[in-house]
C-alpha cells in the first residue's frame, strides 16, 4: 500500500516546530509495510491544503494528515476536507458531551470555538482522542482510498493512531509489506565504505534496496525487501552475509544501536570500567557514554583537561611531554589516557587531544588534528586522526574516533 | 520572495531520520524574509524527484533541494536536475583537483566514484563546502527564479548554506522585507513566561508579530515586522522595551547568543575562570562551554564524577555528606562545586548532581531531580529544580539550570 502524508502548519515551515510527526509516522508505517512515497508540508490556508489533497489522494492509497484540527480560527482542515468530499459537517452530539466533558473535568470553562471539535463530516468516522480534546477524524471511499486526520500535537497523533488508525489499516486487504534491516558502521566514511563494498548489485537483485546513512558517528546501511516476496528475509540474510564479509570488522551491530552502547556492552561483558580525559571534545564523550541509561555500570567518569595546567595537575601529564612535543602529540594523548584511568581507578582510560578550530592551527598540526589515546592495564598507545575545519563537526568526530578506538581495542 | 524546499530521501520517508534540515531552512529562510509555501519529501528516484522539481518550480521563485549530492550510485539529485534544465553534467578540474585534495589531506585513496563529486551541470555554480567533499550547487534562470542543490548531511547543508546561499539571496532584489528581532531568554518555561507577559496585543499591535521559539537551553522570543513599514525599527524597539519591562531579568542577550557565550563573557569581564564537577550531565556541561570558540580563556576544565568514588577520591566529596544525604543532595552538589575549583585551580565552580533516568528515581527524589551548585571564594550554595521524565532531556535541562546559575551569580 502506498501512503502519502500530509503535514499541515506554518510553524513547520518556518522551522519554529521540527516535523517530528512525519518520522514517527514514516517509522509506523514503513513498520506496516505501508510505503511512503511522498510527505507534504503546506500551510494552513485553504489553498494550500486542498491542492496538496488533490494531488495526495490522486496518487496514494492511503492518505494521513495532521494538523489544522483544533479549535481555533486557523484549524481548518475540518472544513477543507469536509469540502473536498462534499460532506457536510455535522455536530455529533457524543461528542459535543465529550468536549463539555473534557473542559469540566479540568475545571475550564468551554470556549465558544470549542463545539467546532464535534463537528464531522458526513460518512467519516470519529477516532477516540484518548489523550486531548480533537477527535480523529478516518474515511474509506468505496473505491478503496483511506484517509486519515489526526490532530498536530504529537502525543494527540500518536495516541489515536496507535488505537484506531493501526489496527484499521491492518485489517486492510493487500497491505504490502517491507522488511528493513539496518546494519550500523563505525571508524570508516561513506566513500571508503562503498569503495570497500563494492558493486553490489548482483548481491541485491531488483528486490533488495541498500541505503548509506551517514552521520558524524558513523555510516548505518539500510536494507529493504518486499516482503510479499515470500522469501524476503533468507534475501536480507544473503545480502547481510555479502556485507559483512567485505567490511564486517566495521559492522558494529544492527537496527538503532549506538556506538556508545555496543561500546557500553563490550566492556560490561569485559567486566571493565572506562574513565576519559578530554581535552578537544570538551566532556562530549563523557556526555554520549552517559546518554546510555545503565552507563554508570562502567563508565566511572573522567577529566575536561582543557587547560594544561589541568593536564599536568590533575592527569599528571609530564610538562617535558607537553614542552617537547605540544598538547596535541601523541605522547601526552597517551599520558592522558592513562592518568584517566589512574585518576578515575578504572581498568580502561581514553583521550582526546586535537585542535577543533577556528584557531590553534599550524602548518604541521592544522585545524582538524586530534590525536586519541587509549590505556589499559598493558600500557597504552595512541593515533592520530585528520578530520574538517568545522569546530562543532570536529568535536563530533574526535569523540566517535575515540570511542571506536576503544570498540576496536575490546571486540 | 516564496520558496519551496525539496528534501530527498528514503530515510525521511520511513522516518529513519527526522528532517533537521527542512526546519533549520525554514527557520533561516524565514529570517531572510523568504517566505517558504511548501516542503516536500520524496524518494530518491528519478520519477519523484522531477516530478516534485517540476512542480517547485512552477510555484516558487527560489527552490531549496537538500540530498542525492554524495558520490555514491543512489545519489542522483545532480543527473536528474541536470536533465530537467538540459544542462549535461561536465568535470569541473579546479572541482576534481578540490577532491584529490580532500582525500590527500586525509591520508586515503580517492575513491572510483569520488570524480562524480567534480561533476556540475551546465550553467551551475559550485558552492564551496567548508565541511565536507560535496560541493552545493546554484542557479540563477533569466526569469529570475533561483535553485540551491545542498547536501543532505546536515553539517555540510547548513555550512554551505551559511557562505554560499545566504548571501546569494541577500543579493537578490526585493528580499529582506521582514525585520525580526530575537530577545534569548533562559531560566523560565514557555508557560510562565507566557504568564509574566500577559496580554501583548496592544504593544504588539497590528503589524507586529510574536513568536515563542523554546528549546532546553531558554525560550527565544521572536518579533517580526514588516520591513516595508517606515516605522519598522521604532516599533519593534517599543515592543522590545515592554518585553524587557516585564520579563528583563530572564533576558539574557539577543540574536543569536547562546547561554554559554553570555556566561563566557561574563566570566572573561570578572576576569574569571571556571571548572565544572559533572555527575548527572556527564560532561555535557563542558561539551556546551567548549562549543564556544575562546573558550579556554575562562574555562580550566572539569570532573566528570559518574561514580560516587570519583566524588570522592578525586573531588574531595566527603563520605559522610554521601551517606547522610546520598548523592542527589545540596550537601553534595555544594562540595563537588568547591571541589572542582580547587581541584582544577578555577576562581568559580559549578556541578550537577541529579537523577536524569529512566531508572533510580524515589519517592522523596523522583526522575528529573537535580541539584545544580556553585561555588567561587566567598562559598558555595545549591539550588535544586524538578525538570521532566525522559533521560536525555533531562540532561539538557539540567546543564542549562547549572550554567544560568552560574550567569545569574555574575551578572
Amino acid at each position: 500500500m502506498k501512503a502519502e502524508l500530509l503535514t499541515i502548519g506554518d510553524e513547520l515551515l518556518i522551522g519554529q516546530t521540527t516535523n517530528t510527526n512525519a518520522a514517527w509516522l514514516g517509522r509506523r508505517l514503513s513498520a506496516l509495510g505501508v510505503r511512503v512515497g511522498r510527505t507534504v508540508t503546506v500551510s494552513d490556508t485553504r489553498a494550500a491544503i486542498q491542492q496538496a489533497l488533490d494531488r495526495a489522494y490522486a496518487e496514494a492509497r492511503l492518505v494521513v494528515c495532521t494538523g489544522g484540527l483544533g479549535p481555533t480560527h486557523d484549524d481548518i482542515t475540518r472544513e477543507v476536507v469536509g469540502a473536498y468530499f462534499d460532506a457536510p459537517l455535522e455536530t455529533n452530539e457524543d461528542l459535543l458531551a465529550r468536549v463539555r466533558r473534557y473542559y469540566t473535568r479540568r475545571g475550564r470553562d468551554m470556549p465558544d470555538t470549542a463545539p467546532r471539535l464535534a463537528q464531522v463530516p458526513d460518512g467519516f468516522e470519529p477516532l477516540e482522542n484518548p489523550v486531548g480534546a480533537a477527535v480523529g477524524l478516518w474515511h474509506e471511499a468505496d473505491d478503496g482510498r483511506l484517509i486519515a486526520l489526526l490532530p498536530g500535537i504529537p502525543d494527540e497523533m500518536t495516541s489515536i493512531f496507535d488505537a484506531s488508525v493501526e489496527p484499521r489499516l491492518e485489517a486492510q486487504p493487500g497491505i504490502g509489506e517491507v522488511h528493513h534491516r539496518t546494519l550500523v558502521t563505525a571508524g570508516i566514511a561513506e566513500t571508503q565504505l562503498q569503495e570497500r563494498l563494492g558493486d553490489l548489485s548482483d548481491a541485491l537483485g531488483p528486490d533488495v534496496h541498500l541505503a548509506y546513512l551517514p552521520s558524524t558517528s558513523g555510516v548505518r546501511l539500510r536494507l529493504s525487501a518486499d516482503a510479499t516476496e515470500t522469501d524476503a528475509q533468507a534475501r536480507l540474510d544473503a545480502v547481510e552475509a555479502v556485507l559483512r564479509e567485505r567490511a564486517g570488522r566495521f559492522i558494529i551491530g544492527t537496527g538503532d544501536v549506538t556506538l556508545e552502547d555496543v561500546l557500553g556492552d563490550l566492556l560490561r561483558a569485559h567486566n571493565a570500567t572506562l574513565a576519559a580525559a578530554e581535552s578537544a571534545t570538551g566532556g562530549l564523550i563523557g556526555h554520549r557514554l552517559t546518554s546510555v541509561s545503565g552507563s554508570s555500570d562502567y563508565f566511572l567518569g573522567g577529566i575536561v583537561a582543557y587547560a594544561n595546567a589541568v593536564k599536568q595537575d590533575v592527569l599528571g601529564v609530564e610538562g617535558a611531554a607537553l614542552r617537547a612535543h605540544g598538547a596535541v602529540s601523541e605522547a601526552v594523548a597517551k599520558q592522558m589516557a592513562a592518568g584517566a584511568r589512574a585518576v578515575v581507578g578504572a581498568t580502561h582510560g581514553i583521550s582526546t587531544t586535537g585542535i577543533a578550530g577556528p584557531t590553534g592551527g599550524t602548518e604541521e598540526k592544522p585545524v582538524g588534528t586530534v590525536w586519541v589515546g587509549y590505556a589499559d592495564a598493558d600500557g597504552a598507545r595512541a593515533r592520530r586522526f585528520q578530520f574538517v575545519e568545522d569546530r562543532a563537526l570536529n568535536k563530533k568526530l574526535f569523540a566517535s574516533a575515540a570511542l571506536e578506538q576503544a570498540r576496536r581495542s575490546l571486540v
